[in-house]
């Protein structure tokens, strides 16, 4: 008889700390940590995961652990998983390894989530120079639906997807990494014009031996520090897909990753329940503990047949994907633009985050005359499934962003009205999201045509 | 009885150039080009306009004429037209100007259009660096369907929608827009990183008088000279909506425009019988003459109401909209994502207009291995219904931006396969667009990677 | 260079009456009607049509023209229409023939439609036996949307279809068609159940000289005497398409029709801006003239390879058809069901005739609580972009039917709601259609449950 | 801190025995058999379900089973459940529940299901004179799509419902249900057209104390006794809705059901990971054991507000539901016709079943052509996400019902092409459904014209 179900081959407690786990997690891109599991293509296996802090943020309802949250341990990954064909052969660089998503959700018995900004000093955020304190809203899940206690007046489903998937980088793609995200840091802040605009810091996050955790090499080793001087950061996502955040990534989605090391090792994590085009806030889809199902294949020297590189060797590609068919559906969106013309008046050139950023700033603003905190707002828009855009990037000197909000997911009607009459929710002030002081000292970006 | 259809507001002749049209056209936002029509709130009607070259760009099979395209003279616009309510008030400075696309279409007779790119000496493209050629496609129109003679092997419906529709600029903002770009012109290239990669020129479509079309504003009177020498060119969209090239302004769509001066005086121009997120190619979307039936409606005071400023003044404002309920329905995707690395290799700081171009190029060279051209890929991400996303914009240092492709267009299966077999159209080469030599000397940005 | 725009082959003026129309119309389906026109494959080409009635159901405020209406003039169809391909070589029987639907609409400068339900003793209509007056409204479209004034409240896009489209019939499939149906008159209310239930009279409607119109067969004639004594009324749907009213049958569709004579030899008319499935009312859709634009091809020998006949000939075959990929687009749906027991209490057997009935009553009754009279949402359910569904027909002795209504096409929210506050709409008394007094004597359905 | 997750009010083993069960199941409709479970409106609570065979039906390959099916058995549901409202007042006659499906989905571990048609002796199916064995096929879970050995060369994603939620009925309304229905049996035969058409027999399912279970009612005691001759069964749909099979009723849907008895008592079963419109092969989604998450409300006096009786008592009424946000989204379809011609010719009159009943044949035989052998289609259009629809209902003599099938779901091309080509898939036979012989001797349905 035919099997059926998933194999779970990584178990998660989430009673339990990220190190007590019974196979080791890693939060670091290295050839060099050793799969913790193995499967064949067409199996189908399931993949649990701690939420990206591994339960440092809990969910207590106060922001200091996001505002004192450390940073050098961020995302706590399930894996390597080591892919073999029906022969036992495993995936060899230049192949692609396709994963199909069969599933995934919150794990059972841990059904809510998060959602926040991390402190100006300690991350900040994509708007941290206008919201510099931490903030948080817990998320609680019914069903498909999210709501927040934080932010009321809102409930949506998830299209839930893993921030997180990439395969093991060569030495010869964590090199390339390394160097060019330290020449960033380096001398970036003095050749930038979007550093002005965009103030998260730092600029890279270059690998570091603090809050280092490697899955089976034992933290203290030499081998341990030899890999921990070198392993990349898990934050941004490159050729290996990694933290890509791509919300439509859900059920039913097909993934086609380049395989850079015998078996391709990938790995997952960094669940996210629902997650906006951006996810602006940074701390910021609906972070959640979860599983995934997965099935494997191969294709045999996939990478040369597929993926054609762009850059200086045959690394420099990026991964592709289909989209599955179930997500949400909506069939009203309020949309909102940006142009390149910053906070100040200043005008860039074709530069789509600006304009993005505008955009963002523009919805905040508007929602936020229907009851609502701009902080309420700023992590709404990061989470809940709505559309970012680059609409124009070819009319200089303005890129021009969209943002799509889809309407349903309020219990109010956000549409402008000819003749507006005071309803309820709109005067009503609402509970907040929860939120610690901002004890620093760099300069907030004040809307200069607001008084407020 | 009850009246129906739409009063014909703006007629246009396709076969009289845009200066022997009964009703004036014009080129440039100025506050003080006079309306050529009048509407009330609540009336549906029907305004034509010519493409945007205003016949310039023809259904001759060459490129000649995009090569040697005027660039002063875009965009011809119908237009201003005045708004009034019920008593014959105008819409006011302060006010929302509410237009809804009641319908839209290509002009009876004339249903083609074209996608091109610039000579890179002459306007370029968001890839022009690789492409720096002038190209073009024709395309013809059957029903909802485009498809064209030189990018054989596709076919799709339209999500037609007009490139630009905007308010008249008063001459407090007129101002502003000509300081802000004039500044960037200036000092553009000594101190914005995106200059490098973003190869397009000039920096900023500075006011001219060549070429210029002032409705009825006769040419050559000082009236004439004064409003030409300080209009504000068509070419970007800002704060009055104007050229925002938002592919989904298409059938039911609501635009919510800010009023800055009596009556509103709104024009639009520049159709698109399909575009796709970004307008790549920037001659890019299909071009077609065509026509829109309006209706629109005044909130009073819905600038303070709605549009919070964003900026110096109150006047840095964005329009919004709402999306229409009968678009093309796709199901299935094809996504290509981009990290803010450039092609050199280079790391860019969380920029979604590198991260973009990468994802734009990845496509490019995947669908090139089906039977295409990649000069014709470039034209048919410019004009196919595909969507760009900014998918990640806070995990430094990479912005992730993505490129989802409907997989419906296409005559064959283009997604990645375990077994291929060598199936017709893509070993079969295809005729291919109309090209014309790059005579130029700017330097051509070569795929490091690739031996081709 | 290439073609664009279709070629005009039956041109209507909606000002003149259907037999002064430059191409004859006919309002039969017969072989020996000679085809008005020849087409290629793979021309676009364009047909216009008269509304059903060919104008004599008019825009008048009064349901005087629809209590009178003649039965036996229906439906003005356009064509025969004479299909060849490349070489010139008809379409033969046992071909399928594909007509695509690249694009339609109401006829420009007649953008109004109506929707009615005939008097009990002139044609009836799905609930008949509850509603037995003759009531109209007038429809006026702006643009995609279509409202009345008759039926405040409501406003949808239009999923505008043929509601008539077929190919002519050969003589052995014609004499079927009457014999069987002339079979149902004589017995039929003798043996079937479903007459006591559905009320509609008369059982068929067998061919009849009055009223009769056959295109290029001059009347009076004996050929005209011959072929309107024997063709076939062009009422019901039967294996050659025709009055099928599917409502998806919109821009894209393409529809696969069997071809029985030389030719094919097909016709269309009865154009629908919108209806619901099931078309309740029966002069149900909004119904109007207007025009399609075509392209076909042939598929030969298609009938064999695609199309098994299901009955004792070969010929007892039904189209097949693809949906197009511009539907609008809805995703919020009230749903009513019905299961197979009528007014009266008793049960009826997986019938699933009598659970629609059921369920458009049902709907009728709850959306009357929201300020509309049951006329009114009757007219409404039968040209709405409802949907009808078999969703149960094995559980007996229930079959079990639903409604499914969006609820975007309200200006209320229509949901039950557990605090229902007395809001507007609800409670206001609106305009109602235009009705005319039941004069005859049959007797009426009431719902034995309630006293109104 | 708030609660999350869902209490689990009915826990399943799918390895014990449905009267092993922790909390007894029950199979008939009565208001004696006493609530299992309390919850309170708001509450997020879990209900788990065996399949509606209760094991019977097993993933052995083969269709003794189901050849042997005991009848009487059917369905298995969990419940009753108790509601209450925040101050523990019950739901009482009258009131509306409220019952949102926050998810749902098969039996952690149990990840499997089939479809199946039964002997016609035993049960039969819509299109049992055509197909008188008793069939199965096994169907596999892989994360959300369905995949079966018996039928390759499909698979989809499931839109998985229970087939039954209902209310307990009042004793009055039960014995509505039980004399309407006796009626019919006992002269169903004589009087109904439709019977000699679908061939399903019994007419009616009668009350029967055979195979009878009653939760917590003790068999054997005179209690039980008295209830298992006046339950009804569950086989059809009824005004408590029950055994609706409808398939849009998924993750997100709600549902407003009538409250006959104090406490509303809602039992739910027979859950189905996907079904296609009608159900047609009866055993006839893929039928499966699986989980509910469920939170109610209630509306008081929510009968009389929403739902007018229509019938002879005030009990004469249906349920209305909403559905949900997330269903599998297909793009493309193709679609069947039937009209109401039986398969003999005979012409019905404005038949729906009989035209529903069509349809399904034409879709069977064109997609048989395809490699499928004509059992694999029945069960596959049975359980996969086909909508059947009553386009036409109103023009006599024929109702006009269509099936529309997404292509999406096979791996080869099934549209009608031009130039056919000898596929793979087309030309090799398959393994086929698990099958019985059929040893009774009622006649068989043969299509007249089909040597075959």
């Amino acid at each position: 008889m035919a099997q059926y179900g998933s194999r779970l081959i990584v178990p998660i407690d989430v009673k339990k700390k990220p190190w007590e786990q019974k196979l080791p997690l890693h939060n670091r891109w290295h050839p060099d940590i050793p799969p913790v599991a193995e499967v064949k293509v067409g199996e189908a296996f399931r993949v649990e995961m701690v939420d990206f802090s591994g339960g440092g943020i809990t969910q207590d309802y106060t922001a200091e652990d996001i505002k004192h949250a450390e940073q050098s341990i961020v995302h706590y990954l399930s894996g390597p998983i080591r892919v073999v064909d029906e022969d036992g052969t495993p995936a060899k660089p230049g192949d692609l390894l396709v994963v199909e998503i069969l599933n995934l959700g919150p794990l059972p018995g841990d059904e809510w989530g998060y959602t926040a900004t991390f402190d100006r000093e300690n991350g900040g955020g994509f708007l941290t120079d206008h919201f510099p304190c931490a903030t948080k809203a817990i998320w609680y899940f019914e069903g498909i639906y999210a709501y927040s206690p934080h932010i009321p007046g809102v409930r949506f489903p998830g299209l839930t997807h893993p921030g997180i998937i990439g395969t093991a980088p060569s030495l010869e793609l964590l090199n390339i990494w390394n160097q060019r995200e330290r020449e960033l840091e380096e001398n970036g802040l003095q050749t930038l014009k979007l550093c002005e605009v965009l103030h998260s810091r730092p600029l890279a996050n270059l690998p570091t031996t603090r809050g280092c955790v490697l899955g089976k090499i034992e933290k203290g080793t030499p081998e341990w520090e030899k890999i921990a001087r070198e392993a990349a950061r898990t934050i941004p996502g490159r050729e290996n897909g990694g933290n890509c955040d791509i919300k439509n990534l859900s059920r039913g989605s097909k993934i086609y990753l380049p395989v850079f090391v015998d078996g391709a090792n990938f790995s997952t994590g960094d669940m996210h329940f629902s997650q906006g085009d951006g996810e602006v806030s940074f701390c910021g889809a609906i972070e959640m503990s979860g599983f995934l199902e997965l099935k494997c294949d191969i294709i045999r020297g996939g990478m040369k047949e597929y993926l054609t590189p762009m850059g200086p060797t045959p690394l420099h590609v990026n991964p592709i994907f289909e989209i599955g068919p179930v997500e949400p559906r909506f069939s009203e969106w309020l949309v909102f633009e940006g142009i390149s013309v910053d906070e100040s008046g200043r005008q860039h050139y074709l530069d789509a985050s600006v304009a993005y950023k505008r955009a963002v700033l523009n919805a905040i603003d508007y929602l936020s005359k229907f009851g609502y905190s701009k902080e309420q707002v700023y992590l709404l828009l990061s989470c809940c499934p709505c559309e970012g855009r680059i609409s124009g990037i070819v009319d200089s000197p303005n890129a021009c962003a969209t943002l799509a909000i889809p309407t349903a997911i309020f219990d109010q009607d956000i549409r402008p009205k000819n003749n507006k009459v005071p309803v309820g929710p709109r005067l009503v002030r609402k509970p907040d999201v929860l939120k610690c002081t901002y004890d620093g000292n760099l300069p907030i970006t004040k809307n200069p045509s607001t008084s407020t």
